[in-house]
């Protein structure tokens, strides 16, 4: 896999490609290694207008994990004159055709880890790479990568907050010490449930948008972040899936769950795009919703509590290392 | 009641002021008869920028009523000159101010019940009446009533479907006749989860941005519809709350509560609203929320179950009467 990657001569796109395929089966061997009782529903789809398809991978109600979703998607198309317009604001030399549209390709890989223990946090994970093409010589045009990982838990563990920050700082401190910063605070930004006043998790890195390097560096960049996702999180569920846990916590989880569900249905980009899209797969985009999740009116966590610790670091982000 | 809302030396806007105050407490009364172990609990509550504020009731975790909410707000304030012109596509003789903003004044009833036997529907209603003024007399300039209630049962009972659209039928045809079909396939088109492509239940009665008949007959009219959703969902309550019912129906309710909420919080244009409003009071806004939700990857009812039965009317809507 290595030697390929860094093989200039198979396009990116190619290699991406493989990236993704090869870390979508590492990811769910390390996940089923934990759950070893349920296995891996597999579905691979094709979209109906033939362009382009993915395979998207569930594991639900295990012992350890309430619900894993590990997709990946190869989709090529004609973005609209309107879609080529919003782009255009962060990617200039964008070249349209004659009726204004585009050539695009695009693949990624997106993971999402819902635990049933209250003390393992949830995860989130995505990476992608669009590329268009020149509607004169069909040649690459403009393209750029964009994901990022965030780890959200129902208890604050501090250690868990700083592993998976140091993890991914590590990462992509080998290709410039900018990067983590400006991810971390891109992460803040991003993954904030704007009408709860509070963060979705501890947040982790995100990015979009990225052509700053050579798409060589940046595929190299994106393979170190999700060896950095590996490592970090399959450790935190390590030392938290055995933690006992009582009634009173399972349900703040729930609580939680619920504004994880106003995040991913109200603000998320990436799902609001996809729920528009005509063909797009709904149960693929939808697999990252928790197996449950609660509304209780008006709930507050005690003053002084476990469940208040955490609702103060979403309100108020911090820097983890 | 009925002797002071016909009366016209009364501005509108306060008699539907007292009309909602009244029916919140008449629809509170109904329902907490069928659960006498729990009360509601009653926020009064103020907007903070002075603009206003309302009452909002829950009755949560009961034996009967999983979760119930019955909201009213009296809200005044100034529209932005965006919010302006999309008003003026349905109200041209709107007058704005020379800074292109309106003062207005809205009172809304809302409210919801999400019940824990999977055999009683769910219920959803909403009645508003929206009023501007003149910026240069003072006086009011353009005026609307909106709202309709519709029903969302997880099983499905053609005579609760029935009565319920017979009774809202009722109410209406004593104004005119042509109403009951047109807001019946309002209330089809709004309540339309388009990335499920199925109805999110059975339906009702949805109307807004009506001025078609004096201001006056049409406040008697959401009286008509208020009473008439007391008739026919009070009788449904009745005869379903008490159904044996298995761990199967209770999972299948947790199902399409998943779906309650991803139409409320992808789709409802009056939540996506309400989250942006700066100064809302959020949890006024999701009570709508069920208590809990479930959602499983790629999920289907058994054929020719009475799962899958419901499903089909939800993708076909039907007449009912």
């Amino acid at each position: 896999m290595e030697t390929r990657l860094k093989d200039t001569l198979i396009p990116v796109r190619d290699r991406m490609e493989e990236l993704i395929r090869f870390k979508q089966k590492q990811i769910a061997a390390a996940l089923q290694a934990l759950e070893p009782q349920k296995t891996f529903h597999v579905d691979e789809w094709d979209r109906e207008d033939g362009k382009g398809g993915g395979v998207t991978m569930v594991l639900q109600d295990g012992k350890v994990i309430e619900k894993a979703g590990i997709g990946i998607s190869i989709i090529h198309g004609v973005l609209p004159p309107a879609a080529v317009a919003r782009m255009k604001v962060n990617h200039k030399n964008l070249k349209a055709a004659v009726d204004g549209t585009i050539e695009f390709k695009v693949c990624g890989l997106s993971m999402i880890v819902h635990c049933t223990n209250p003390h393992a946090p949830t995860v989130h994970l995505n990476y992608r790479y669009f590329q268009t093409s020149d509607p004169e010589t069909g040649k690459s045009d403009a393209w750029w990568f964009g994901g990022g990982a965030d780890l959200t838990p129902t208890y604050l563990y501090e250690d868990d907050a700083k592993l998976f920050h140091q993890c991914h700082k590590d990462a992509l401190d080998k290709f410039d010490v900018s990067l983590y910063p400006k991810y971390k605070s891109w992460c803040d930004e991003y993954f904030y449930i704007k009408h709860r006043n509070e963060a979705r998790g501890i947040g982790g890195i995100f990015f979009d948008d990225v052509d700053i390097k050579s798409a060589d560096e940046l595929l190299l960049m994106v393979n170190e972040c999700l060896g950095a996702f590996l490592a970090a999180y399959i450790p935190i569920l390590a030392r938290r899936i055995h933690t006992p846990f009582t009634d009173a916590e399972k349900h703040w989880q729930q609580v939680r769950r619920g504004r994880y569900v106003e995040f991913n249905l109200v603000i998320d980009r990436g799902t609001q795009f996809g729920l528009q899209t005509p063909g797009a797969r709904i149960e693929s985009i939808l697999m990252s919703l928790p197996l449950n999740a609660t509304w209780i009116y008006d709930h507050h966590p005690e003053p002084g509590s476990r469940e208040e610790q955490l609702v103060e670091v979403l309100k108020n982000p911090k820097q983890w290392i």
